[in-house]
């Protein structure tokens, strides 16, 4: 799929479609409306697609998707992937929705954090849990400082002669305290983590252990208690240790690598009806209270759901049949099948099998 | 799975769940109750699972299963026969579910054209367009014949000595010519087809050309218009020519192979609520209008209801929770995921994964 990561952020983009999430649910959303004949964007807060399927559940086997006895996470994505790409998406990747406003015309103007704006005939939630965001340190003053002195990605941080406490222990901290310490740039990095077991791939583990051993990474036991502030500036992290003391960390940078979790985020505000964080449709159109709008997949609700992908699956389906009515106003709408259909075998770039 | 063929006629077998159909959607029922805990028997009117994708699309591409790309019917039952391995039902082909009585104690009696007789805690009823069952000729006086001088099946028909017309141009008609010249009992073996042009896998039409160059197999051109008849006995079958010319070919057994065609059978005769022929559930637990018994897959009708496989499979599914309540009353049904529940990993018979 064409993935231009970040989009022009002044541009209006017209789309009959607007997938928000690029999970499973997401892709197949996209290629279902394909097979109606109507195109997608898809925008998502991650900067790949996959979704749960990527970060939670990439090596993990799935048993329960139909015709698939056993395939991971990350198969799994890679064969929607396959599926949809007839209908190529454009991908709006590492950006949150923010503002969503219905137009009177009937359309609706989106934003994303990245500045990308859509007019889109029809909005698809399939959001999941939420957009994933990274776990924030939850210290008096942290957030006041993020963006400076705080980060969460490294690519937000200039290391060049600064002391950095890199805050985590698994592989996205990892990662970064190798990547830092390789580049070679910053004055002392240091992985801060409750206890000296650390989880990542073992040529990750291996990589660190190497660079423990040259000196260029030091490793802090305890958990983060509290900022040292001189003034508004960060002097340093205070950790308690295993014996119970507070040990002071001076640091010029925390760098926040505690893992994804996911949240809700804008979409409560849109004013759609909800019921535990979850958005209301009917089981007809999975249509919420909005028109035009439609919820599939985990973050929706309505009575006898199960948060399950083969759920998602028919959800999208519906939906997709639902929309097509909104998007060819007048015209019917009917089910075709692919194993039989011309139009459907011309959409999907694959030959029509003569008559014989 | 246990398959046997034809099952005793006067036990009567108690199950949990009963499954009508084993097409795609039955086969993932029995997969969705299994990873509740209950075990199935199927009961179909085919000699082998498949329904729909083994009749139909044996041989066609469908793309539209959510994760596969591309896959044949036959593929598609053969990968979901794998998935319902660890809870193989027991399976009661070639036979059709004839009545459903329930029974005070909530349970069902159903029994099948076999003589079947089961005692079940629920019904699935996944029959699809209905049970496939041979076409019929349609002249005066054929039904009055069948079983006597007119068949459906090569195995009910004793050759010996005997002339045979075989009705049908495809591949069961050619299938049972060859089949009965090959034995070399019947006085004479005639294909009756409209035009002299067989639809058959290439190795069977050789065969075919081979017996008629050797005089075993005889064709006759024409469509058939009417049975001859002596008395209550058949002698033989009128058929038109081309040339609008009657031919009287005689004959003493007609073997009417002109494939097979779907019908809902007893199935309309239960007193369950029904929109033109279709079996009406609600959305969030697939039960007809007789709690206990669920429709599945195309067989069913509710709003926004389309006739595809993704939603087979999710009717499926929501269905097998409605059902768990009723066969574990009073303990509470949980959604557990395939990827983490040790419990259903047991239930599956593979390894769960360890914490580290």
């Amino acid at each position: 799929m064409t993935s231009p990561a970040s989009a022009p952020t002044a541009a209006l983009r017209e789309t009959d479609a607007l997938v928000i999430g690029a999970g499973p649910v997401g892709l197949f959303q996209v290629f279902e409306l394909g097979l109606l004949g109507i195109r997608a964007d898809m925008v998502d807060a991650l900067p790949h697609a996959g979704g749960q399927c990527a970060e939670l559940y990439a090596d993990k086997p799935i048993y329960d998707v139909p015709g698939l006895p056993v395939c991971s996470g990350r198969e799994l994505i890679e064969r929607l992937q396959q599926q949809i790409r007839p209908f190529a998406p454009t991908l709006h990747l590492s950006q949150e929705v923010t503002a969503l406003t219905a137009l009177p015309d009937g359309r609706f103007q989106v934003e994303s954090s990245a500045g990308t704006r859509w007019l889109a005939r029809t909005v698809f939630i399939a959001a999941g849990v939420g957009a994933f965001s990274p776990k924030r340190l939850r210290l008096e003053g942290a957030e006041a400082l993020e963006g400076r002195q705080v980060h969460h990605h490294l690519d937000s941080l200039d290391a060049a002669g600064q002391r950095v406490l890199v805050l985590g222990g698994e592989a996205p901290a990892v990662e970064a305290a190798v990547q830092l310490a390789e580049a070679g740039q910053a004055a002392q990095v240091t992985l801060v983590h409750r206890k000296d077991a650390f989880k990542a791939p073992a040529d990750r583990l291996a990589r660190l252990q190497a660079l423990r051993d040259a000196g260029r990474v030091q490793v802090a036991v305890g958990q983060p208690m509290a900022l040292r502030m001189a003034g508004d500036r960060l002097q340093g992290l205070d950790i308690l240790d295993a014996t119970a003391q507070t040990q002071p960390l001076p640091a010029d940078h925390l760098l926040v690598r505690l893992g994804l979790s996911p949240r809700l985020g804008a979409i409560a505000d849109w004013g759609l009806a909800l019921e535990r964080k979850l958005v209301t449709v009917d089981t007809a159109r999975f249509e919420t209270s909005l028109p035009g709008v439609y919820a599939v997949g985990d973050i929706n609700h309505y009575p006898g759901k199960r948060k399950l992908l083969v759920s998602g699956f028919h959800e999208a389906t519906l939906a997709a049949f639902a929309a097509a009515e909104r998007v060819f106003p007048g015209q019917p709408i009917h089910l075709q099948y692919t194993t039989t259909s011309p139009k459907l075998h011309e959409r999907l770039g694959v030959p029509t099998p003569g008559h014989d």
